[in-house]
């Protein structure tokens, strides 16, 4: 039986609605998969961001604009980490293991006065994004070639919820 | 207030043991921060290692083999989405969409036979490994390169635990 262990007093539970009575019939579509999800405001404070995903132990974030109801970025938590990692050792990996540990240990300061924008990567990625009447199948394509551990999912050009990898593979053995 | 909805029924509660009172005290290292995290054997079934990561939501699995007690493989969750994904949609994504219903929702059907060594990449990976005494910075930075949802810690050559990214995230705030 696997055990996790969680850090005390962190974590903020999660309210849990009562599912929808919804059946898996053979014609499970995205909308049908998808959960609602915390989303971000792409010029939010980076610091509340890393703060929202370590409580609630999320496998990533949606960030939004104020002009679009379209995701912009899609961020993995892997990759809200490197929020926490200097340049430097980004730019040479090697450094890693020179930062001292009272630097190490106040990694997440410094991000109290950047925002998500300024944490996202210069060039802008692909978004893993499904339609709402997409297929599991089409999911899983999208996040597989993607890497990413969610997928949002668009109805009608607007963010209607996220689909996360296990959430899938959860829907994938039901229709077995 | 974030809110996810979960499928009914499906997920097993993992127990959480309580938390050792360990003091975050400005020289925490990869094994204060690890986690007891399932394992599954290189040849054990693809099927039953698709149901343990969707029942207990898992950011993805540790993969070892049966001669040794250091980390094969580390398969973050997106990528085990990948063995749901008929061979000819991998190699074109286009494709995706005209797979009929009725073979998307029999997608995991297939993995019954299959073992996790066929599951993998035909070239061995980079795998996510950290050393007990690794710094959060080091952890960070082998996590964000790889971009890679979980870290294996070893220690002594053997698997010690396992770092999630938002474990580590929760670690990084501790520090401020």
């Amino acid at each position: 039986m696997p055990v996790r262990t969680q850090p005390e007093n962190t974590l903020t539970p999660i309210p849990v609605p009562e599912c929808s009575p919804r059946k898996y019939c053979g014609c499970v579509r995205a909308e049908d998969l998808d959960e609602k999800f915390p989303v971000v405001k792409i010029d939010s404070n980076a610091l509340d961001a890393v703060r929202l995903l370590a409580e609630h132990r999320l496998n990533g974030l949606v960030v939004v604009t104020d002009t679009s109801e379209t995701p912009f970025a899609v961020l993995p938590a892997s990759q809200v980490v490197r929020f926490i990692v200097p340049g430097y050792v980004q730019d040479d990996p090697g450094l890693a293991s020179v930062v001292t540990e009272s630097m190490a240990d106040h990694a997440a300061e410094k991000l109290g006065g950047k925002t998500i924008r300024d944490m996202l990567p210069k060039q802008r990625q692909h978004i893993p994004v499904a339609e709402a009447d997409d297929t599991i199948i089409e999911v899983a394509e999208v996040m597989a070639r993607l890497r990413s551990p969610l997928v949002a999912v668009v109805k009608d050009g607007k963010l209607h919820g996220v689909i996360t990898a296990s959430r899938l593979l959860s829907a994938a053995l039901k229709e077995e």
